[in-house]
């Protein structure tokens, strides 16, 4: 069952991300960040191992993608706001963009 | 060589297209149309055949993607506005989404 972070939790988790590039969304409990790649080609296939992955996960971003940049919000509509799906989808993004 | 839409050609060739469901975007020279599809892997196996016609035509769509849904918006930068790439791209868009 995914549940929203919870205060504690929060930090430790986050602290990684923001480190690494990623921001909190003003008036929304959600985190985004920009990637960006070489052209359109680079930019899209990421966004293919991303998809991949959020299917397996069935976690979902929010994300648009104009040429060589996908700017991307990740956040968990059941819980209305940040869970630990998040996170982990978070660094699996980071990963894939190497 | 790519040149904006003129006054008359853009008529014709955007009628059916709006017959179709894309409309004009306010306060630009471009269009738009939201497509629905049954869930995330739908949209996305869409998106990655518009993906190969984009990257053929060297013309890339503006789009964003949450879940089922992709919104898509066409314009062609280098003449900072509609032309027949943006035509040719929205009928495969539309030819795509069958």
């Amino acid at each position: 069952m995914t549940e929203k972070l919870s205060t504690e939790t929060r930090k430790t988790l986050l602290a990684p991300l923001t480190d690494n590039g990623w921001e909190l969304v003003e008036g929304r409990d959600a985190i985004r960040k920009t990637f960006k790649f070489g052209d359109f080609a680079d930019a899209f296939g990421w966004m293919t191992r991303v998809a991949f992955w959020a299917e397996k996960w069935n976690h979902h971003p929010e994300w648009d993608n104009i040429y060589n940049t996908v700017n991307v919000v990740l956040t968990t509509h059941d819980v209305d706001g940040l869970s630990t799906l998040d996170v982990k989808l978070a660094r699996k993004l980071d990963s894939l963009a190497g």
